[in-house]
């Protein structure tokens, strides 16, 4: 199989989660990635639970397929090694507290002028500009600040956080499809570009509805536990071994949906035939379809929905998550030995592509495991190198 | 300013939410995308709200700088239109039920036959493969089985759906990202390929660190409300006028903070002075920290936060966030006139890119109005169109 981003060669000063998500991206689908770690430090998330072998699990989740390097990038003759490595890369990728990489004469202005071709794609709390552009953020801020937070949680309860750091996770894959794009206009033009997503930004245009709720119709949503504005029934129901969740988006699936439940004359009546009178009679709705799931199991549910063709599922935990069999066709579930935490299950690449898939190349890296290997590829003698390393500028 | 994807093609047969903000991502940089939709029925999104003049809002966010061709693809004239399209496209997006464009042999095996080089996108709730591969699934169904809601709400709570749906908006990035690489490969190889993404797969690959906690150590995460697993204090507190968000990180990070707030002490207790012991002391730690918040309102201790360089911020509102001054900054409020809906304000793309940055074409297109213009350019008379146009083909 090809690897379509073979050739491509990323120089990725990113840590945490945002950052290395998108690189991970790059990588695996074949770039190089050569990741630059703080000397004797590393990436930050490299002290990030959970642990084996007193290696990190979260960095190894989205680290694989990268080299790292670990250089002092304040130190003159690390600079020296960052521009001889930019001179002949694609892309830099870095989410640097603004002006950082500027104090070191390492910002996009001075690196096109090393390599015009130069992509340069900045992630950050708040962006490249405007006023809190100075302002480190991490996802918890930036979720209550676009909104989400505010409409996560149940109306009688307080605003609650998304679990996973969607933050991060988003962003980096909007930059990746900046890196992308600008990658695609080098190749036609040879032309080099700078480009920047902001955390608040991204989380910002996935608000979905409530924002055009607001600018349309000056309606305020508020947070809806797990209901929906748009649809009824579209929630959970409580089985005996644990919650069940119904989609139903249509009054014609209504009708299936009643059918399959043994209650088709709930699709008669005119407080429950149309969606905008579901929505409206809401607690009437699910006082009479509860008691429906309420002496069933999940999975007893999830046959009559399946056999029906009514859009449900078990809502699992993660225990069950790992075990889900849909996953595992997915082949979702990647098994990696990783340098570090060793031979562990973890999540592989969503996107599966027929001609050019994703690959598994190596696990992540240790701490500047190719910072020798590097060095000699840029001409760097034994020597030098030994006494690079004596100095901790690797 | 140049756009990047002009003179890419996409044939885009998505309705909802995912396919036409993957489209969309496409669109916003230059991409000519045929949106086709449903004779006299459209996008079902159409049917959503908000409205206004009988438009929605909520096909008019998603659905930009579009052409719509309304078809029936059913019908013998309406596949011979499709094919005809397919044959100068490089991009094929569909959401379809899995193997609902078989039926009317109009899959990747026989479009390639027409357009070796196409590219063929299909996205869904489970994918092309696995046990659940012809079931549909909405956002609430795919939040549910990839564990993201169990980890979503309080500790003494039910679990929670995230607000907006983040299933949906994730997965049409990743596609995008897909048509991007695949898009590439075709430009250097000429060779076409099919790609597909979950939404399943998508939200399990970013659960984040309950998945490693899980796999690596066999751990258990719950969820945690406001908190977050790895840091503290990374919460919320409750101001005068609301709740104001806090990530501490590092426990040079925490010293920072207890000096912001007047108490120094705290970072010097054992209690609290690393990590880890913030997180086993977490109760304590929150009893010393929130009277600082208490008598204060969210600007207040923004003020402080930010002039200490804490990373905080505001959990907004949604009539907040519409006034929120970075994102004014940003320009990530779009004034779109659209042709449905009239004037509004819209979220833009949070890409921003310094030579090829996206550009607002036109509103959300009303239902069939390019499908003229797109038959004549096929070569179709007018007399055909017309009894096309009469036969609800178009």
């Amino acid at each position: 199989m090809k690897k379509i981003l073979e050739g491509v060669t990323v120089i990725d000063f990113t840590q945490a989660y945002s950052g290395p998500f998108c690189a991970m991206q790059l990588a695996d689908f074949g770039a190089r990635v050569i990741k630059i770690e703080r000397a004797c430090v590393g990436d930050q998330s490299r002290e990030w639970t959970p642990f084996r072998n007193d290696y990190s699990g979260y960095y190894a989740s989205i680290n694989r397929n990268k080299e790292s390097l670990s250089l002092n990038i304040a130190s003159e003759e690390g600079q020296n090694i960052v521009k001889a490595l930019v001179k002949d890369a694609d892309i830099v990728l870095e989410n640097f507290k603004y002006g950082t990489l500027a104090k070191m004469g390492l910002d996009y202005e001075e690196l096109k002028k090393i390599n015009p071709g130069l992509i340069f794609a900045s992630l950050s709390g708040f962006g490249q500009s405007g006023p809190l552009k100075k302002l480190a953020a991490y996802d918890n801020v930036v979720q209550s600040m676009c909104g989400i937070m505010d409409i996560t949680g149940y109306p009688d309860g307080d605003p609650c956080r998304v679990g996973p750091g969607i933050g991060d996770s988003f962003t980096g894959l909007l930059v990746c499809n900046g890196i992308l794009m600008a990658y695609q206009h080098k190749l036609k033009t040879g032309e080099g570009q700078c480009l920047n997503v902001a955390m608040l930004d991204a989380l910002f245009g996935i608000v979905e509805n409530a924002i055009l709720e607001k600018t349309v119709e000056n309606k305020d949503l508020a947070r809806l536990g797990t209901r929906n504005a748009l649809f009824a029934p579209y929630d959970v129901f409580t089985c005996t071994d644990g919650l069940y969740t119904v989609a139903v988006t249509t009054d014609s699936d209504f009708a299936v949906f009643c059918n399959a439940i043994g209650k088709p004359a709930m699709a008669e009546d005119a407080r429950f035939a149309t969606n905008d009178a579901r929505l409206a009679n809401y607690d009437a709705m699910m006082a009479q379809l509860r008691p429906w799931f309420a002496d069933k199991t999940r999975a007893q549910a999830d046959e009559v929905m399946t056999a029906a063709n009514v859009a449900g599922g078990m809502v699992q935990d993660i225990p069950e998550v790992m075990h889900d069999e849909q996953l595992i066709a997915r082949d979702m579930f990647l098994e990696i030995d990783d340098p570090g935490i060793g031979l562990h299950k973890n999540m592989a690449n969503p996107v599966k592509m027929s001609k050019t898939p994703a690959a598994l190349k190596n696990g992540s890296p240790l701490l500047g495991q190719d910072s020798d290997h590097i060095l000699e590829e840029l001409g760097y003698s034994a020597d030098t190198i030994a006494a690079y390393r004596e100095a901790h500028i690797i």
